[in-house]
């Protein structure tokens, strides 16, 4: 099965404690596909400015992400500056450039309007339920979105998540978009808009999956280098459906695998500015921190007391 | 084996936003010395005034938990008053009467001395040492502490770290003895200080546990009632030091077990006030939740790409 993926491809401006990255390629298209195409095939919907350079396009043709969904219009590209303080958990966002954001009309080329597998990345959410419109016979869908979005459009998001079959955003926002600080019961309530499955990115602490009646705890690798938290989110979301894509087990058991292996493209992520970690990575790198989460988690069965 | 613990027996003032505890039964030793006795024989050392009620002294000794190093002295019981708000994440303190312990000198009765299984729960370090000077061949001793120690009385609480087999305190604590962000760079100075093993606690998170070469982390069960987070940790600390005094078994894959047992007993004692949901717990209901713990984790392994 294949992917397409609807969101971002921007500049970012990043501090960490760790250094700093001056408009280095990012956006939540960029690092999903990035993320997804080291498992299936995937075709990226987004909005550029003639400012994109031919060395970020050639990046992506060079994981074979299809780019027919890539518009380049009139303007500026999309750029975000942020800033990261020790923890790392949370971006301080310092200036917001929209630019060519402003008109993105997300028009799915003809080719990719069956697709099988279709995630909706971090944007308005008129837009997503625009593309869902678009797509004829999906066999899963997703959605990811942010603290604004559920201030200010929380109508046209619910109808997102009532129509997705797996919403994946982070704690906090599940606890804004519910009004609820118990987690379990915010998970309730997001499963109850529609969506099957409901996926809380917790950072740090790693990412719980819930459906109405199972939960799933993937810790997060405790990491001794931890460089730039940008993208994790959204690599966890391709490598998370890449995998999906790749085996179309969409069984709990194969979501969970799936889920491990957006946990494992998230851990490489963050040991590099931008997408620098992930342009030098192999599969079997892949695979080898695949088995450190399994090793990380295993404990033995319960037995009867001495 | 059993187990010697050496902590405190306390009133506990509590509000959370699901309601108040006054004057309830509370303190470090208290909690551990419970969760434990759920595992192995349990001899608890502290102080208490000469109000401290009967009906508490009966409920320990329902426990089967030996009190022969239990102090009364004159005065009043230690008092803590706290508070929580909606994330029960951090206890703010609101008042806290040292009382007794301000007297406390933590003499081990001679049948304690030959102890298998040390807990030093949190008290001033230079006590926590006294005990380690009292026992005679441990096979295993571990230590908890506080932020408060931390800022005070650092030498001494390192020189406890040394001479401990397993170091367990929260997150934040880590960072603080160390200065250090990244928790796993945080946790190998712990480590070198001498003890071989660190447990981080943190919260609703989970644990981590690291020796200088492996790392385990174990999820907190997702819960839909948390009333009264006071005593997780402790408690945690009881199951965990408890099976393992039952085992005998201090292989890594031991430790990892008895580490998912403390969380199973941290994740009833959390569902209501005080002591209160240990005080109706049975074995099989500790069982049941292990599993729980085993299905919120499982994974499979690695297979091929399709």
């Amino acid at each position: 099965m294949g992917i397409v993926v609807v969101g971002t491809v921007a500049f970012d401006t990043v501090e960490t404690p760790f250094g700093k990255g001056e408009n280095v390629l990012g956006g939540s298209a960029t690092y999903f596909a990035t993320s997804a195409s080291f498992f299936s095939d995937v075709s990226l919907v987004a909005v550029v400015g003639e400012d994109f350079p031919e060395e970020h396009v050639a990046f992506l043709r060079s994981r074979d992400i299809n780019l027919d969904g890539l518009q380049r219009i009139a303007g500026k590209t999309f750029h975000w500056t942020g800033k990261y303080g020790y923890d790392l958990n949370e971006a301080q966002t310092l200036d917001t450039q929209l630019n060519v954001l402003l008109q993105f009309n997300p028009e799915l080329p003809a080719a990719y309007r069956d697709t099988d597998v279709l995630f909706l990345a971090n944007i308005d959410p008129e837009l997503q339920l625009q593309v869902l419109d678009q797509v004829k016979q999906p066999k899963l869908t997703a959605c990811d979105s942010m603290n604004f979005w559920i201030s200010s459009k929380p109508e046209a998001l619910k109808e997102v998540m009532k129509r997705v079959d797996i919403v994946v955003i982070n704690e906090g926002e599940a606890r804004m978009l519910t009004g609820e600080a118990n987690l379990v019961r915010a998970a309730r309530q997001i499963i109850a808009l529609g969506c099957k499955r409901l996926v809380v990115k917790r950072g740090e602490y790693g990412v719980l999956m819930f459906t109405a009646d199972t939960v799933f705890a993937a810790p997060a690798l405790p990491l001794e280098e931890v460089f730039d938290p940008t993208g994790a989110g959204d690599t966890f979301a391709g490598g998370f459906m890449g995998y999906l894509a790749n085996t179309g087990d969409f069984s709990e058991e194969g979501l969970r695998q799936a889920l491990v292996f957006g946990s494992v493209m998230a851990s490489f992520n963050v040991e590099d500015f931008s997408l620098n970690r992930l342009k030098r990575l192999s599969y079997p790198e892949i695979e080898q921190r695949y088995r450190s989460f399994k090793s990380l988690t295993t404990f033995r069965d319960i037995e009867p007391l001495a």
